[in-house]
């Protein structure tokens, strides 16, 4: 077996926020290739929280963020398992980071499931309206349609947003990375941004 | 013109909030009567209140209020005129006041115009048939059932609630002495309010 620079495990480490031999496997197993190891550890995030996705989750905190000024506010609840879980740095680390998120990049849904269905309709419309001329077979235009209705959800929906803190995961797998760190089903209940003139 | 105790005028200066020469003259104009003078103050913070109603509320301040151990909490919306007043020292302790106040009471609504019309023809339902049979005439069940639809808002409408610091005292006409204190309209435009197993 590969010996793996301690440099990349701290890189990686860095990254993930994992412990020390839960990366340093993932180095080996992918040969010291640290973003194949990134991508090994997030399907194996997801693998856990999958399993875990039934579990009950009655515990948890609120947490709030007042934006310097008083004129923007952000509330949210997040549940865990445990009381246990419920005063772990991670997940406390984990909210304020929401909190931030949310101030920022202003989601108005948690999830896609939640999005008005209105809405949805009437944006696709648009869609449909923009490319009604392109002369493009229908099987694309579904495609195209597909690709922006996704664009859509990232932009609105907080589990699908990119995460404020790195813009490369979602903040999906933040909270996957989270559960198998915590190895317990957490989920992002609800969240309130209140500002003023809006 | 009777001369006012020190005493009494400190007393009155306490229970409303109000500046000296407002207490002092309400006291000279009931007789010294503490109680009549609350109730003329009371009057005429009503008064200023519906002057300004019309007044635009662009500014404000989101609060928000954790309670200990995480599992509570309230963030709200207060709205008024100017920043000057969003940064007075009474409407960001009014701000504390309704967020326990919240926290507390769990308020479902902000005013009787907001709560969710069939729950309301449930509830008149429900009384309408516990008084079915009392043999009472209808003008009298009708006073009844109106007695106890305001005993329901009280309960479940933050503006119609007696306000946690002082029971004599509904939170809107706190919200109405505050208007007349800042002279400026003031609204309480939303809250939220998260807890743990709701």
């Amino acid at each position: 077996m590969a010996k793996i620079d301690t440099k990349l495990i701290q890189e990686l480490r860095n990254r993930t926020g994992l412990g020390m031999m839960t990366v340093k496997k993932a180095l080996e197993e992918t040969g010291g290739d640290i973003e194949r190891a990134v991508e090994l550890l997030r399907k194996k995030g997801a693998a856990v929280a999958a399993k875990r996705a039934g579990k009950k989750t009655d515990e948890g905190i609120i947490h709030a963020y007042i934006h310097p000024g008083d004129r923007i506010g952000v509330m949210l609840e997040l549940n865990c398992e445990t009381d246990f879980v419920a005063r772990n740095e991670n997940l406390r680390q984990f909210a304020q980071d929401l909190a931030l998120q949310i101030t920022a990049m202003k989601p108005l849904y948690l999830t896609p499931e939640d999005v008005d269905e209105k809405f949805l309709e009437h944006e696709k419309d648009i869609i449909k309206a923009q490319l009604a001329d392109s002369g493009k077979p229908e099987k694309i235009l579904d495609k195209i349609i597909e690709g922006k209705m996704k664009k859509l959800y990232e932009g609105i929906c907080l589990l699908k947003q990119p995460f404020v803190k790195n813009d490369q995961v979602t903040v999906e797998q933040v909270l996957q990375e989270l559960i198998a760190k915590t190895g317990e089903n957490i989920k992002i209940k609800q969240f309130s941004r209140f500002e003023i003139g809006d």
